[in-house]
C-alpha cells in the first residue's frame, strides 16, 4: 500500500497547482512527468517504505566517531540517486537534470510520505548544493558541486552551535585565514542532521563562522566549504562528538560536530567574507519549504494509515442501532470517526498545494517573474510553520482513529506523529516563523509581499466564483485588517507588537489554507463539469466545506485576540511562574 | 528536582480543593497531610523520579510467558506499598487506611509526576480492589481483597478483547458454570495494562465474561475474578499472549492474556450474573478520573522540566536589543517562551483542580451527600478528557520551549508527549467520553447533573466576587443554551445530535476549567488579603487572566458551531475520503 493518494497528488498537480503552464515549452510533457512520478513511486515503494519501521526501531549507533546506520539505508538512497532524483533539481550546467521545482517537490512528497528519515539525507545534500550552485566559485563548484549531483558527496548545513540554537548572532566558530587563501576552522556545531554517516564518499558541510576582526553579531558571519575528506584524500579534522537520540526521524543522523580539535580543520570561504548568513537564508528558505513539505507528508501517511483503517475495522454500532446482535459497523459509520478522517483530510491537502504552489513560485521566478519571488518570501514562513502545526495535529488524529493499536509500533501512525514533532522546531522554530512573517516579511518592501499575498487569494476569489468566495473574502479583509493594526504596533514598540506574532502566524495560515481550498473546491468543480461529478471529486468540496465550517471559522477569535493584541502573556513577570 | 511544584500542590488542596472541610472531625490534621505528602515526596524522589528514563528506554520483555520488567520496579512499588499508599484508600475494614480521596489523589499527583509507568501498577490494583470491596462477598474479601490492601496480589481490569475495543457489547469471552458454582472462562483479553508481571504474588484480573443463555449485548455481561494463580497454589490457566510495543507508557506492561486455552480456566461470580458492566463502571468511573490525573500529573511534569529549562537557558536577545555583544537573555525574557510556559501552566494548574474536587466530591459523597454524585457523575467525563487533550498540548509546548534539546531523549519532555498520548484513548477514548457527557450524562434524572453543574459554577461566581466572574457568567449561559439545545435535538435524532458530541466535550471542558480557575484566583485572592500577595499569588490571577483571555474566549465561536450543529463532517459520506 501507498503511504499516499495517487489521485490526489495527480489531480494536485495538474488541476491545482497547473504544472502544465510550467512545464509548457519545456522537453516535458504530461507523460514525462507521469513517468518521472512512477519511477519515484517505484523506488519509494521498494526501498523506502519497507524500511521505515526498522529504521525507526534501529537508530543510528555511534561508534568511535563513526555514525553506524542499518544496512537498508545505503541501497535507498542509492535507489535515489540512480533514478536521477538527486541530480533532478540541478542546473543542466553542473549535471543536473534541471526539474522544475513543482515536480521535483511532487517526486520529494512521494519519497518523503514513505519514509522521511532516508529523504533526509538528499533534503540536506540538494540544499547545500544549491548554495555552492549559487554563491561558489566555477572551481568550487567543479570540486564539491559537481560530485554532490552525482551523489558521490553529500551535504550538511551547519548553523547552531551549543550555546547558540536559535540565535545565530551568537555563534562563536572561527575561521582564521591562512597564507593560501583557504581558512582554519575551529568551534563545535549542534543538531546537524546527516552530520555523518558512510552513505557517501565524502560529506561537504556548509559552516557559518566567524572571521576574527569582522563586525560582531550576524553581520559578522561567513560562510564556509568544510568537507569531512579533503579532495587530496586526507581527512579533515572534522569529528563526530556525539549522536542526538530523538523521539522520532531516527534514521536520520542528528549530530554534534567538532571542528579543529586538532588544530586541522580547513574550509573554503563562500563568497565574500561576511555574508553568510545572507547566503544561508537561501538555502533556509528552501529548507523551511522543504520542512513544510515534509510535515505534510508524514500528515498525509498517516491520513493514509487512518482511512485504511478505519474503511476495514468493524467497531460497535450507530447510537440508533437497538440490537446488539446486528453486525458492528466499519469504523467510517462513527460520525467522530469521520470527524477524524476529515480533520486530517481538511489539513493534509492544502498543506500539499501549499507546498506545491510555492514551487510553482519558485519556478515563475526562476522563469523571471520578480513577483513571484515577493510572494514566495512571504509564504515562506507559512508554507514551512502551518504544516509542522497543523498536519502533527492531523499525525495525531491518525492516532486516534486507531485507538489503543495506533499507540502500538504494530501501526505507522505513532511513529509519523513523533517524526512529524521535529519540524515545528527545525529550520527556524514555530515561533521564530512568526516573528519572521510578522516582524519582517510583512513590512518589507513597503508592505508589498502582504499586498501581493492578498492581492493573490482576491484575484482567485473573483476567478473562481466559488460558493466559498465570500466567507474566504471577509477572512482576507480580517487579515487585512489585523495586519494593518499589528504592523503598525511592532513600529512602535517591538516586543509589545510582537507578542502575539505565533498567534498571527496561525491566524495568516489558516486563511492561506482557505485559500488553498478555494483553490481545490474551484478545481474540483471545474473537472466535474468536464468530466462529470464522482466520489473523489465531492470529497474535495465537502472537505472544503468542513474547513470553512471548522477551521477558517477560527479566524474570527484570533482576530479579536490580536486586534486587541493580547498582553496576558506578555505581562507575565518571569518571577510569577 | 522534583517533577511538581510543591508549593502549587499545597495551594491547590488546602486553599482551592479546601481539604480542611474534609479531614474536619476525622483523626487527620493539616500536619498528619503534610506528613503524608512528605512520604510520598520522598518515595516519589527516591525510587520514581530517578527510573522513569530507564523503564521507558528497556521496555518489558516477553520471555516465554513471562514479562521481564527492569529490576528498578520491584523496589518502587514496594516502598509505595511499605508507605502505606496501597492500602490508603481502602476501608479500615478491609485493612485499609480509610484515607480520604483528597488526600490519597494529592499523593497520586506526587507519584504520577515522577514515573507514571509504575504508577500504573498500583493504579490498576485500587481500582480492581475496591470492585471486590463494593460487589464482592465478605469470604471474596478475605480471599483476594485482604491480600491486594497488604499489596501481596496486584489486580487488573479486563475489558476489550481483540474484535471489541470500545464496544463491549461485542465480547464474547465465555463463562461457563460449573457443579460447585466456580465458572470456567475462555476468551482472549486484550489492551490489559499490568496483565502480567512478576512484583506480587498473584494478579487478580476482573474480567467481562458472558454466561451462555444470557440476554444479547451489555445486558449480558458479567464480572468475574480470575486470579493468576488459584488460591491453592495451582496455576490457573490464563496466560499471556504477548506484550504490547508501545509509543509511551512503556514501563506498564501492556498485555493480550488468553483464558482458559487448555480449559483449565477458574473463575468466581462477583455479585449477580449480567449485572458486570454496572459493576465494572464504578471501576472505569474513578479509572477515568485517575486517568485525567494521570494526564493532569504528566502536563505538569512537563511543566516544570521545561520551566526549569526557560529560566536557566541564555538565549538571543529582545527584538528591541540592537547590540549584538551585549549578553543573551534568558528564555524567559522572549515573549513567546513565557507564552508557551503560560500556556502549559493555564492548563495543568486548574486540571488538578479539577482532579482534587472530583475527589471531594467522592469524599462528600462518602459522607451522605448524593448531590455530590450527581455532579461528579456529569463531571467525571471532563475530568478524564480535557487533562488528556489539553495536557497533552502542554507537553507539546514544553518540547517547544527546549527546542531541538526537547526533541531529544536526554530530556523529559519528550517521554512526557508520548506517555500522555494514551489518555485520550484508553478508559474510553475522547469521542466516547463527548457522547456519554452529551448522550448520557446531561439527560440524566431529568438533566438533574448539569443543573447541578451549573448551579455549582454559578453559586461560585457569585461567592468569590472575583472580577472574572462576569466572563465566566456568560459562558456559563452559553453552555447553557447550547446544551438545551442539543440535547433536544439527542432525543430527536440520536445520530445527527451526537455529531458534534466530541467538540461539546471540549466545550464544556473549557467552561469547567474556567471555573476551576475562578476558583483559583478567588482563593489567590483571599490569600493575598490574608498574608500579603507574593510573586507566587500574581501568577495565578495572571495566568487566570491568560486562560480567560485565549482559552475561554474559544468557547464563543465553538458555541456557534453547536447551535448551527454544523454537519460538515456527518454528511461526509465513507465513500468520498
Amino acid at each position: 500500500m501507498r503511504a499516499y493518494d495517487r489521485e490526489d497528488l495527480l489531480f494536485q498537480l495538474f488541476d491545482v497547482a497547473r504544472v502544465d503552464t510550467i512545464i509548457e515549452g519545456t522537453d516535458l510533457d504530461r507523460e514525462a512527468v507521469l513517468g518521472i512520478l512512477d519511477t519515484a513511486d517505484q523506488i519509494a515503494t521498494d526501498y523506502y517504505l519497507p524500511h521505515a519501521h526498522e529504521i525507526d526501531e534501529h537508530e543510528p549507533v555511534f561508534d568511535n566517531g563513526r555514525a553506524i546506520l542499518p544496512d537498508v539505508v545505503k541501497p535507498a538512497v542509492d535507489a535515489f540517486v540512480d533514478g536521477g532524483f538527486l541530480a533532478a533539481p540541478f542546473s543542466p550546467d553542473h549535471g543536473g537534470l534541471g526539474l522544475p521545482e513543482t515536480v521535483h517537490q511532487a517526486a520529494s512528497f512521494v519519497f518523503s510520505t514513505a519514509n522521511i528519515s532516508i529523504k533526509g539525507y538528499a533534503m540536506l545534500t540538494i540544499g547545500a548544493g544549491r548554495l555552492i550552485q549559487s554563491f561558489g566559485t566555477d572551481d568550487q563548484k567543479t570540486r564539491y558541486l559537481h560530485p554532490m549531483v552525482e551523489g558521490r558527496f553529500f551535504g550538511t548545513m551547519c548553523l547552531s552551535e551549543p550555546q547558540a540554537g536559535s540565535s545565530l548572532s551568537d555563534i562563536t566558530t572561527k575561521a582564521e585565514p591562512m597564507e593560501d587563501g583557504r581558512y582554519r576552522i575551529s568551534g563545535r556545531k549542534m543538531w546537524i542532521s546527516a552530520g555523518e554517516h558512510d552513505l557517501s564518499d565524502n560529506i561537504v558541510h556548509m559552516v557559518l563562522a566567524k572571521i576574527p576582526g569582522g563586525p560582531p553579531g550576524v553581520k559578522g558571519i561567513s560562510l564556509f566549504i568544510v568537507p569531512k575528506i579533503r579532495l587530496d584524500g586526507a581527512r579533515n579534522d572534522v569529528t563526530l562528538a556525539g549522536l542526538n537520540h530523538k523521539m522520532g526521524y531516527r534514521g536520520t543522523t542528528n549530530c554534534a560536530l567538532n571542528f579543529g580539535e586538532n588544530g586541522d580543520c580547513i574550509g573554503e570561504l563562500v563568497g565574500e567574507p561576511h555574508k553568510g548568513l545572507r547566503y544561508m537564508f537561501q538555502m533556509m528558505n528552501e529548507a523551511r519549504i522543504s520542512v513544510g513539505m515534509g510535515a505534510t507528508a508524514l500528515g498525509q501517511a498517516g491520513y493514509q494509515a487512518a482511512l485504511a483503517y478505519a474503511k476495514e475495522r468493524p467497531q460497535g454500532r450507530s447510537p440508533k442501532a437497538k440490537d446488539p446482535t446486528s453486525s458492528q459497523v466499519s469504523l467510517t459509520e462513527h460520525a467522530d470517526i469521520r470527524r477524524l478522517l476529515l480533520a486530517q483530510k481538511a489539513a493534509v491537502e492544502p498543506a500539499l498545494a501549499l507546498a506545491l504552489f510555492c514551487a510553482v513560485l519558485v519556478d515563475r521566478h526562476r522563469a523571471g517573474d520578480t513577483d513571484a519571488l515577493t510572494l514566495l518570501d512571504v509564504l515562506t514562513p507559512v508554507a514551512k510553520s502551518w504544516p509542522s502545526e497543523f498536519c502533527l495535529e492531523a499525525n495525531k488524529h491518525a492516532i486516534q482513529v486507531l485507538g489503543g493499536a495506533g499507540y502500538t509500533r504494530d501501526y505507522p501512525v505513532e511513529r509519523h506523529y513523533r517524526d512529524n514533532r521535529l519540524n515545528p522546531i527545525h529550520e527556524g522554530t514555530h515561533g521564530i516563523q512568526g516573528m519572521d512573517l510578522l516582524g519582517r516579511k510583512v513590512l518589507m518592501q513597503n508592505g508589498a509581499g502582504f499586498a501581493a499575498l492578498v492581492g493573490a487569494i482576491r484575484q482567485d476569489i473573483a476567478a473562481s466564483g466559488h460558493a466559498l468566495g465570500p466567507d474566504l473574502a471577509t477572512a482576507v479583509d480580517r487579515l487585512e485588517e489585523v495586519t494593518r493594526s499589528l504592523a503598525a504596533q511592532v513600529i512602535a514598540d517591538p516586543e509589545r507588537g510582537l507578542a502575539n506574532a505565533t498567534l498571527y502566524l496561525d491566524f495568516t495560515g489558516h486563511v492561506v489554507m482557505g485559500w488553498m481550498w478555494l483553490r481545490i473546491a474551484a478545481a474540483a468543480s471545474l473537472r466535474a463539469g468536464q468530466d462529470g461529478d464522482s466520489d473523489f471529486l465531492k470529497g474535495k468540496q465537502q472537505a472544503a466545506r468542513y474547513f470553512f465550517a471548522r477551521e477558517l471559522s477560527r479566524t474570527d477569535g484570533w482576530a479579536r485576540t490580536l486586534m486587541a493584541n493580547d498582553q496576558s502573556a506578555f505581562d507575565m513577570d518571569p518571577a510569577w511562574f
